[in-house]
């Protein structure tokens, strides 16, 4: 029984999680997750990456916005903001006691991977998700309008700001999920690693920058194999393609495979970048990433295994 | 132009509040709330007899439950039961706004006095309403079961353990809002004192229990009058009448006068209670005390405000 750990960030990288949770099962296929993101908003804390994958695996996701949960109500947000509270970030009805539950769970003591284990529990998620560390991992932007934390980047600004740049504050005094370490070496080993097709600037990098998290990962001795989120020069979701314009990296998927340089032992290309399969240093294969349909999801998840089993 | 200070607590005390705020305005009538029943709950602060009142003023108020908003939704409340958390106390998605707010605001350092007055601003309230106290007073009930914090008597187990005595937790170190005492004396002291028709051991006790507040609310020198939350021996609202009968107290207007003792200037009774006219130590008069319609709180407002004149 061969065993996989998939690192995701945003919405791109769960559709292919979800696609992946429809073929292994619980025991062949554990996540990590980028808190990069999170954020204290209205006394809360916000996971937004963890919910995301949470929501798509729990099969509640709000497939039209990208975010959140299905069947939502806005009725606290609409008495938010008659009190004058901050409304620039969408927090619905039913979302919201996911956040409350989360915050008094931390409040209380527990971890993040505690508080996340409980609430895949109830949620009906069987595959394991583990944030990628416990420790607070804040990512700042730099743009030309200064630093912004995240959620005022991605969300209040829209990616607006030009970026300039990315830190990831406390991430020296960080450790990455001990929970994940356990399968990147030992029995418990995996057989290959999967970095999900999700922004490698934000989603990803956090992670990697762990310290000893890229080290750990390449002394794993298996295939590590990327799924591109640049589809023919831009981005199937998300600000990627635009912050690789301002960071002046051409916007293509062979600069995808630049950024994870050695780490990789292949990246899946999209058809429409067929042109790049063969001329880069990195191995590539070609498939259809553009995940529309769940079947797209399971087909592309399928590839990849393949692939990785082709490499190993 | 009369100034009035009301004193208040629960559904019963803010019928009348909104009575006397109809015939009073925002610069001759203030409020001084009870928050002996506040409590953390979900890592919200929850101030429901604060609440009550604003909710009440602000035209907003659930009448059919007596607690809560108007229009109310609950998919918070669904949410959070499949996260397996706490739902014994029930938020409504546009409450739990307020909560966050309040919440927010505390964590953030002000007062819940500032909180209050913002939060009044927000909705549109004018009459300035005090929280009794800025500093935590918690009452505990202790019953036949053992001490109950008082959400978890009142809602929880729905006033249900036979009451043996009540406790003011944190009251030795609390102070009676200054914004309060402001009116007690000096050129700003009101021209009477109302005591609304809320309960005195748990809506008006932890007021008077406060260091240095019976004593203030004496030495104003002013009427001081209460509405008998009593009528014909029973509560019209909530577990008065049960509270003294497990006290051992007759379950009678009469003893609303004993308990507030020499504080009071005189108590209103109910109609049905015209037999006791006169027969108290205490001065009384007598009037339909039953608030059912708006014109019933205004009648007794104008009532109240009468007999403080005659008792000047």
């Amino acid at each position: 029984m061969a065993r996989f750990l998939a690192i995701t960030g945003g919405v791109g990288g769960a559709k292919l999680a979800l696609g992946l949770a429809q073929i292994l099962g619980p025991d062949e296929l554990v996540f990590a997750v980028n808190t990069g993101d999170d954020f204290e908003h209205l006394g809360l804390h916000i996971a937004p990456d963890v919910d995301t994958l949470t929501y798509t695996l729990a099969g509640v996701s709000n497939t039209d916005t990208g975010w959140g949960r299905q069947d939502e109500t806005w009725n606290f947000m609409d008495a938010l903001e008659r009190l004058g509270g901050e409304t620039w970030f969408q927090l619905g009805d039913r979302d919201l006691a996911l956040h409350v539950t989360r915050t008094q769970m931390l409040t209380a003591g527990q971890s993040l991977t505690q508080v996340t284990a409980q609430i895949c529990a109830t949620l009906g998620v069987t595959h394991p998700v583990f944030p990628m560390s416990d420790d607070p991992v804040r990512t700042t932007v730099h743009t030309e309008s200064g630093p912004l934390a995240f959620q005022h980047y991605f969300v209040r600004d829209r990616c607006e700001p030009a970026v300039r740049g990315f830190e990831f504050v406390g991430i020296e005094q960080a450790r990455l999920n001990p929970a994940i370490t356990r399968y990147l070496e030992g029995p418990e080993r995996v057989d290959g690693i999967i970095i999900c097709p999700s922004n490698p600037f934000v989603s990803v990098d956090p992670l990697l920058n762990l310290p000893g998290a890229h080290a750990a990962l390449q002394s794993a001795g298996v295939p590590v194999v990327a799924v591109s989120p640049i589809v023919g020069g831009v981005a199937i979701k998300g600000p990627t393609a635009k912050m690789m314009q301002e960071l002046a990296i051409p916007n293509s998927a062979a600069e995808v495979a630049r950024h994870y340089g050695a780490l990789l032992s292949g990246l899946v290309l999209d058809e429409q970048d067929r042109g790049l399969d063969g001329t880069l240093d990195t191995p590539t294969t070609v498939a259809n990433t553009v995940m529309i349909t769940l079947q797209d999801r399971v087909d592309l998840g399928h590839t990849v295994l393949r692939y990785i089993a082709s490499l190993a």
